[in-house]
């Protein structure tokens, strides 16, 4: 448990009526100095609370990213939803080789348990999102406790599936963008995840969404996903298809994917920008029910 | 006259149905190889030609910042307004000091001519803005030909109360976002002014809007202002307040102000893409009739 008095604003900036903060703590599960984002919308009342959705980033990001170019303040403060936007992975824990590549180590967004050593002492982030930071924003924020909802671009898009699939009823939505699917068949992405967890096919897979879609037995779920025709990374490595497919076999039905392929898109964020407002009118409607 | 073959697509993005596109060409007033954003709505039918909005950066910006932080993809696509969003000085022009402080040189965002050696070769970018990129666009993108405005931030908002103080019926509007408005009293922004024109006081004021202003002699002009109540430069470097004043000496009551102070709002983007919006319903307006 992390006490409100080890958490410190950075920065704060006025926008769209609310605040966009940024906030530095040293957290337990990844032993290091962390930073996330957190958006509060305009308040109409003392002591008004909020829901709240975690928007975890992708490869080569820091919390920054979406804070600046996503442009989602504006649907925040229309929709009152509290966003928290992570940092993408431990930073300076001095590993060896920790910043060689851009898909290893540092900012390589992999929202997993690391089991091998020396990642294993840092790089846990799956407990960091899920446990950590839930309770820490629970605590220290005007939150509605049981409104909280997960989304994600790129590899954030495969945390987000990961850390519902994986707490059936902890996320009251889940939607992605350019989501990661099928990690454990990706060339690009399938190295960083091998440095943390190692060969064995089985864990590797215990971290695939594509494979724990199929045994998901929780609340039935709506999952929302854009991707873009243009994505350089659609065909073999973000590999939705599998995923959808591999939906389609979940027992009594229970995921439902709305997909939606647009035509001339990429993977940044002009992307995401231009879709973002459809995913806060999707976690809205799921919030306020 | 620059040719359509001179210049050269570096990136092309789709953003909310239009394009977000980034050329480069040499210039023959800076002389030197530039930059600029331009962004193109979405087309009905081929053929469609757009009104134009041209945006002027301020201090250390290249004409990524607006592009990737403000958000206004949105409503250029929505308002079909092109989107002129030029680099803020001459770059790699190898002056000595050209690189050493952020309010003299590059990126300082100082949209005159310089007079002074050996500034003077390059530092052209009131030339450059009104004349040579300003035809550029004309000769190479899909515009109307006579409904072009301008709006700016901070020392771009400068540049835009500049060009059209100096061009009466140039641009058929013009607005600005927490703009330096009084340059010659400006402890900050006058250095770099003096270094490209000298220290004569007349020549100083002639690229002072807040003394441009009450000899302004074209067409009746309405000018949209939004600046924050926590910017950082309000009090000692923007002097809104000063030009305010001196728009109300000019003869005939020809400018007339719409001056709005944004309560607890800084500077930066978060400011601009708050704002934004209010600014292409107003070059809107202007613009359809």
């Amino acid at each position: 448990m992390v006490a409100e008095s080890e958490i410190k604003c950075v920065s704060n900036n006025k926008s769209f009526g609310g605040y966009q903060k940024v906030y530095e703590h040293f957290s337990n599960a990844l032993q290091c100095t962390m930073k996330f984002g957190i958006y509060i919308p305009p308040s109409e009342q003392e002591d008004e609370k909020f829901p709240v959705l975690f928007y975890l980033s992708g490869l080569t990001c820091t919390e920054q990213n979406v804070i600046t170019k996503a442009g989602f303040q504006k649907y925040a403060a229309q929709y009152k939803i509290i966003v928290v936007a992570p940092d993408t992975s431990p930073r300076n824990c001095n590993i060896p080789g920790e910043n060689d590549t851009w898909n290893i180590g540092t900012g390589a967004s992999m929202y997993v348990n690391a089991t091998q050593e020396p990642w294993n002492k840092h790089y846990q982030m799956y407990t960091y999102i899920t446990e950590e930071l839930f309770q820490l924003i629970q605590n220290n924020f005007p939150v509605i406790k049981d409104k909280i909802s997960i989304t994600g671009h790129s590899m954030g898009g495969h945390g987000a599936l990961l850390c519902s699939l994986l707490n059936p009823g902890k996320f009251k939505s889940v939607s992605a963008l350019a989501p990661a699917c099928n990690i454990s068949n990706s060339p690009t992405l399938l190295p960083g995840l091998k440095t943390l967890i190692g060969e064995d096919k089985e864990i590797l897979e215990k971290w695939d969404p594509t494979f724990l879609v199929k045994y998901y037995d929780g609340p039935e779920m709506q999952i929302l996903i854009h991707v873009g025709t243009d994505d350089e990374f659609l065909k073999e490595d973000l590999l939705i298809d599998n995923f959808v497919k591999a939906a389609n076999e979940c027992k009594d039905n229970k995921i439902k994917i709305e997909f939606h392929l647009e035509e001339g898109h990429g993977h940044s964020y002009y992307f995401v920008s231009t879709f973002i407002e459809e995913h806060f009118k999707f976690h809205s409607s799921k919030l306020s029910s």
